[in-house]
Parts: structure tokens; C-alpha cells; sequence
């Protein structure tokens, strides 16, 4: 059996020659500096397609070995990455249970213009603990990677993959829903004879109570995040991220 | 300024004649049996298409007058309702926090095979405090009705709108996910056009840690109630209600 711990990285099938996956920069910079994975170490490779593969990091640490492929059957067909804002008191391991029941593939906590916290290694391993958990559970084959803390504007630029779909969910203003914002057709077409195809993966971010700041949501759009609203009321801190999973995962399974 | 805390009532506009509203059977026997309403109590009239009126009971307990029109703003356009097995521990206050910011209009804790609860006048007021504050920091305009706890059997029989949608979620099973089957259209039809519209209402059931058992399901199919699923993954109970009305809010509001 796997270890259902592993990190997953989205690779597009044009990077795999002969059970060898070839990394991108991005991608090795990913693995061998966010995730600190060194060689020998193991990583699930999704092709954004419903494949899945276990993978080795090679001695070189620009190219994986394929080991084995996975059977999938309750996850996510693509990866969905959450940025939250970490709440003060225990509302985070609410949050961190909620996005693993929805398919969350990673969690980056982040510190933002109105919130601070350095949490400890005790508490990162509690969450982790949280997650492992609740993956079970909630009857899942993989289990959330909970990233370590990050400040908002680094977390921006973490995305990896170029076809990413990127949301930042705001209280208020006039601005489109998130479910009419989703691309559904374009995330489920079939991509079976579009050559050099991208996978596509989704990325969203939630605030904190009291909301993003101005200058984080400028900060969000720079980097190609795209507002969107959760609805006309104001929601809490620890409901915005079940909401926002619940409209991304349900997109993404039911018109399977 | 309106009493926030007035019960709601879906009315056909047909039954308005010079801001008199002359209920159905059904509709007295819910306000004066269920709500326990008398004569000069308030509650108020929806019709479904955006129109609220503060209305009062007259002394014959079968009309009611219109005593002003209400400017909604933040509210969902229909009536939703939410039967919900009570859980264990302190899970329901969450639930009520997140269903309140969701738009819920009325909640039903019932009494299912699965869990037996009993809660205090206490506790049920401590419930009622916490909608009444949800709706507040949400910023609503009204605050959820929150009944009586009831068996689950009766619950199913509480739906006086005869076009009511009408789900119960189910976690495993090859059966149609919930966003599949709400009928946005037909619910935001314009209906200016229709004689003798009878606004729709949604109802929604979610079940018990372990789910709901198979006799559950069965009566609640008798009484028209479609068994939908929320997602590929085990939901915990405290989960599957914030996704339900996530989706219902979300599909409500996100096309309009």
C-alpha cells in the first residue's frame, strides 16, 4: 500500500517519457525547496486527468521515476489548493477538517494584514494530525499537505502550475459569485487530443474576520487572482473556506 | 423598525386581496398549532418573488393584514428549511452559526433512529440566542425560526407549500449530487406571467453521525423527499448541512 502522506504535484503528460517524469524548475524548486524532498524520496504525480502515479525523486532531483500507478476514488479529479488566513483560537482545526472532508489537496496557512501567529511545531504536527484524520474518516486515499506558515504575499506566489485557476473570496462589493466563475467545461472537457495539454488546478483564498485588506486584495489581483463573492451575507472566517470547497468540489463531481 | 425575530410564511399571491391574506388550512394550522401564534401577532408574508410583507393575525386566526412591506436585502429569495438529526455535543451550535450565515429560514432538529437528544428550554433558548446573533454578524434582516425539536417522522410532515423541492442527503450510493438537482431555473423563473403561482420553498434534510437508516430514508421518499449526495467523500454531520445550503444559497443567489 502507499503511504497516503505523500505530496501531490500536477505534470503535464508531455513530461513523462518511458516511466521517467521530467521536472520543470518550478516544479523541482516545489519539491526540493517547499516540500524539502530530497533524493529516493516519494511524491504522488497527477496528470489532472484521473491518473495518478507514485513517483521517486531521482539522485539528479530534476527527474521522478514512476513506481506504481494509483487507483482514485474519492478524490478530487484535479488539485484544489486553499490559502487561509489563519484564524485566532481553534477555528483553524474546524477549518482544516471541513476542507479535508471537501477534497482539499493542500492547505497554506498564511498571515495577514490583521492577523499574526507563529504557531508551534506542536501545532503544526496537531494539524497535521488533524488532517490525517479526518482524511480517514472522510474516506479518502490521500491526505491533505498542510504547508508551514506563510506570510500572504509569499503564498501568492507558490503557484507552480501556469494553468491555475486563482479566486480570492471577498465579503463584499459587487463582484461575480464564485459558482458563476468556475469554469466547469474547461476544468472537466476532455483533453485526451489536446497535445502539450496543462493540466488545470485551482487555488483559492479566504480571509480573515474583518476581511483581506485593500491592499492584499491589489496584491491577489496582481497575481492574476480573480474576486469573487460567497453570497450577500457576511460570512465567518471559519465558514468562507467550507463554503468556498463546497462550490469547487461540487463543480468538480457533479457533472461527472 | 421590525421585530427581526418574525416568523415567515410563503403565500400564493393570490391569496392577497386588499391587504388582506386569507390562509389556507395548512398555513393556520402552522401558525396557530406549530408557531402557536394568536390573534394581533406578527409574522411575515413572503411570496416568493422578492415581496415580504409584516403582516398580523386577525381575531378569526384564518386572515391576516398587511401592516407594511419590507425591503430585503440580504435574504434568499425563497424559503429554506433545514431538518437536521440533532448531534451529540456541542456540534449543533456551529451548524446553527453556519446555517443562519447561509440564508436559512427555518430549522427542524429532529430526533432520528441514530440519536436521541433531549434538549433543555435552556439549551433550546441558548440555540435561538446563537441564530439571533448569527443573524446579526451576517448581517441579515431576518433571524432563522428555529422549532421545537420533533421526531423525525414528523418533520417530514411539516412542508404546508404543496411546491416544495424536497432532499434528503444521503453519503453513499450512486444517486444524483444535490447541485445537479436543484431546479435553478424553474426556481427563479419569472413568474410575473403565471396565474396562480404558488412560490416554491426547498427543503432539506441532512442525517446523524452514521447516517440516516434504511426505514429513514424509505418514509422520507414516501413523503417525496429525492435522495441526493454531496460529494464522493464521508461528510461528517456538522459538515453536511454548511455544504447542502452552500450549494441552495449559492444557486440561488449565483444566477441571479
Amino acid at each position: 500500500m502507499i503511504n497516503n502522506k505523500q505530496q501531490r504535484l500536477v505534470i503535464a503528460t508531455t513530461q513523462l517519457q518511458n516511466q521517467q517524469i521530467f521536472l520543470t524548475d518550478s516544479q523541482k524548486h516545489y519539491l526540493v525547496k517547499v516540500l524539502r524532498l530530497t533524493k529516493g524520496n516519494r511524491f504522488i504525480a497527477m496528470d489532472g486527468k484521473g491518473s495518478w502515479w507514485l513517483s521517486e525523486l531521482a539522485e539528479n532531483l530534476t527527474e521522478a521515476t514512476i513506481i506504481e500507478s494509483i487507483a482514485i476514488k474519492t478524490e478530487l479529479p484535479i488539485s484544489v489548493t486553499l490559502i487561509i488566513a489563519m484564524p485566532k483560537g481553534n477555528g483553524f482545526e474546524q477549518i482544516i477538517s471541513g476542507a479535508t472532508e471537501l477534497g482539499v489537496t493542500s492547505i497554506i496557512p498564511v498571515n495577514s494584514d490583521r492577523t499574526l501567529l507563529h504557531p508551534s511545531p506542536q501545532k503544526l504536527e496537531r494539524w497535521r494530525r488533524i488532517a490525517q484524520e479526518s482524511a480517514e474518516q472522510s474516506e479518502r486515499q490521500i491526505v491533505p499537505t498542510i504547508l508551514d506558515p506563510l506570510d500572504f504575499t509569499t503564498s501568492l506566489e507558490q503557484i507552480i502550475n501556469d494553468n491555475t485557476y486563482r479566486y480570492i473570496c471577498i465579503a463584499r462589493g459587487d463582484i461575480p459569485h464564485l459558482l458563476n466563475s468556475l469554469p466547469t467545461e474547461q476544468l472537466l472537457e476532455n483533453t485526451d487530443k489536446i497535445t502539450n495539454y496543462q493540466p488545470p488546478s485551482i487555488v483559492i483564498a479566504t480571509g480573515p474576520e474583518g476581511g483581506w485588506t485593500p491592499s492584499e486584495i491589489e496584491q491577489a489581483k496582481a497575481a492574476e487572482f480573480q474576486p469573487v463573492s460567497l453570497g450577500k451575507r457576511i460570512l465567518r472566517a471559519i465558514t468562507a473556506p467550507i463554503v468556498a470547497l463546497s462550490l469547487v468540489s461540487s463543480a468538480l463531481e457533479a457533472k461527472i
